[in-house]
């Protein structure tokens, strides 16, 4: 029943393509937990993704969602009580202040419109207007969208006011330089679907001293997000719960492979990805979402429904003809804008395809 | 650098051996976890779930380690004032406890000894002096000492006092038979890394009708485990958080195959593996943990430390000579018991090997 079938490409904004030598890795018998062998591993990675991040803050990996993360970094931070902003580009930017509300009754939210930033002024006028805030929620890369934000210019908003500086880096971590320590922020998350090139069922945090007096503070009932169980756990190279231990064995050779590539080649090539992306999308009349190249994102480009064809069509002729994977708009966005992933193991000539591929569906003609 | 080498054989309970067609799957291109094809994979793997666990209750799948279900399993259903009673007879009855302590205030422990069950007639007379308690938590198959409840008995007591009884079967879902629907359990929980032949990575929730109810007047603050948007998710057959797509489809692959084995042969294996474990431990004046045969496990068997040897060289032993890893006791067990696994992919002559690799190791004469 094998036939030669071309396999599908994810330009879809995670999960992403899984390098074949990560593949093999994570293709071996599950280790023992408790190994030596294991701890190791789980050891030299904690380490790799500190190197990466550019930080000493403590490192740890949950065998979980990037929303398992999202809740760790606000369930042991923030107590029912604090007053917190967030800043909501997205989907994503509403995931972590529901989460914020679920555990905390006074959220202020900054919101931008689909497709727009949040400049650190505009943070800086609801904080100079209280001083009582404890935190600031930022999602960094809003996927739902293709908006980056200033965040090295947020996170000294945030220091000047004294308050914690969360951060959501899911699809931006490994695509975008992040010097977590030279910024000062305070707790970082990423997950392992995204440009750290692995399948889905891994979330990392990283956590800074100032957070975990945060932390000595909190009240909130926690159990399997409890990040002071794996700071124990890593005191011993080990976790508190079984994790997902092909996973943790993939996310090391990937670290590998990014330390060996140098991750400045990493981040660079993904800002190639984006302007080749926007350069296309200029060359054929397609509306980005995202006008303001300053906020323009690294890892996913949002496109407007062109007028030929809705984006239901336009994602099923790419995926019948090419099995190319592209994704719609999420809620009020969907029907109205199809994302392009182009984060983790992606490249210029991916570009070039998806390229081609809509000029030929769309009946382009790209020598007019 | 590729040398000819035994690959470790894990006997600790958990993680399993992965046969190698299950391998293959989760060794593929991560898919788009919003794609109908992983919808599809996602609805069979849960009807082959509930197919499993004989029953009609809803059934969630989990990106976490079997810690994550374990809190799920509490925090939607188990308010701060509810009463619970705990039956711990471990480390992981001692776990559940701590979840529960962690978000309620009332908790009642039947403890017993290491190695020793916990009859129903002992949940029995706690529960008639008191008619408020809310639910049970049980911990089916203790894997810290090898010791599995008459869970049918103990369920018949919970509904006769009307109590909702919340199972951790980790260690004993797919290996022993649960008829979740004709116990009338409403709580069932499970993770991939043991009897279900997969890595560590997923957790899996059964949830009756008379849970739902519960979780209707549920205050707890949550999210990433908050059950109801597993089942908003699952009505449109996809879920709430981007999920570990390979190990699903792993999953998927485990539960063709445990249907096409029959379960009565998988259930029925797991016992004859016990049977073996527990002959070749008398035969060789090996003590056993557990000596009431009616609560010995299916899955797990502890030995008691022998005179000859620490169970630090013996375990050390086994490794260096024929790559068998065993487990150590844990807590105030460790060094005294040494701790078998049997569970998933095990078969009759790995016991075989595992005989006399320890007749080897022990210096016994085996003819004497």
């Amino acid at each position: 029943m094998t036939l030669i079938k071309e396999p599908n490409l994810l330009l879809i904004p995670g999960p992403t393509p899984v390098p074949e030598c990560i593949m093999k890795i994570i293709n071996s018998q599950p280790m023992a937990h408790r190994s030596v062998e294991f701890s190791q591993i789980l050891t030299e990675t904690t380490k790799d993704l500190q190197w990466l991040g550019s930080t000493s803050n403590d490192a740890f990996i949950l065998t979980g969602s990037g929303t398992s993360a999202m809740e760790a970094s606000i369930v042991n931070f923030i107590n029912p009580h604090d007053k917190v902003i967030c800043l909501v580009m997205g989907v994503f930017g509403e995931r972590l202040a529901q989460i914020a509300q679920a555990i905390a009754s006074n959220i202020t939210i900054i919101k931008s419109e689909p497709g727009c930033g949040i400049e650190a002024s505009e943070l800086e006028s609801v904080l100079k207007q209280d001083l009582n805030y404890k935190a600031v929620l930022i999602t960094h890369n809003e996927t739902s969208t293709g908006v980056t934000l200033k965040l090295k210019e947020i996170a000294a908003i945030c220091q000047k006011y004294n308050v914690l500086t969360i951060v959501d880096a899911i699809t931006s971590f490994a695509a975008i330089d992040i010097p977590i320590d030279e910024w000062g922020l305070d707790v970082v998350i990423t997950g392992s679907q995204k440009a750290l090139m692995l399948p889905p069922g891994l979330a990392m945090i990283f956590v800074s001293a100032k957070a975990w007096t945060a932390y000595d503070l909190n009240q909130n009932a926690k159990f399997y997000l409890d990040l002071n169980k794996y700071r124990k756990s890593m005191a011993n190279n080990t976790t508190p719960f079984t994790p997902n231990v092909n996973l943790i064995a993939g996310l090391n050779e990937s670290l590998k492979i990014i330390k060996r590539t140098g991750k400045e080649a990493v981040f660079n090539r993904h800002k190639v990805l984006k302007t080749l992306v926007r350069k296309f999308a200029q060359k054929f009349n397609f509306d980005l979402l995202v006008t303001d190249e300053s906020f323009a994102s690294n890892s996913v480009t949002s496109f407007k429904a062109p007028k030929q064809l809705s984006v239901n069509e336009l994602r099923a002729s790419l995926k019948e003809q090419y099995k190319i994977l592209i994704a719609d708009g999420q809620n009020e966005l969907k029907g109205k804008i199809f994302r392009v992933g182009h984060m983790g193991y992606i490249f210029e000539r991916d570009i070039l395809m998806l390229e081609n591929a809509l000029v030929n569906i769309m009946g382009i003609n790209p020598h007019k």
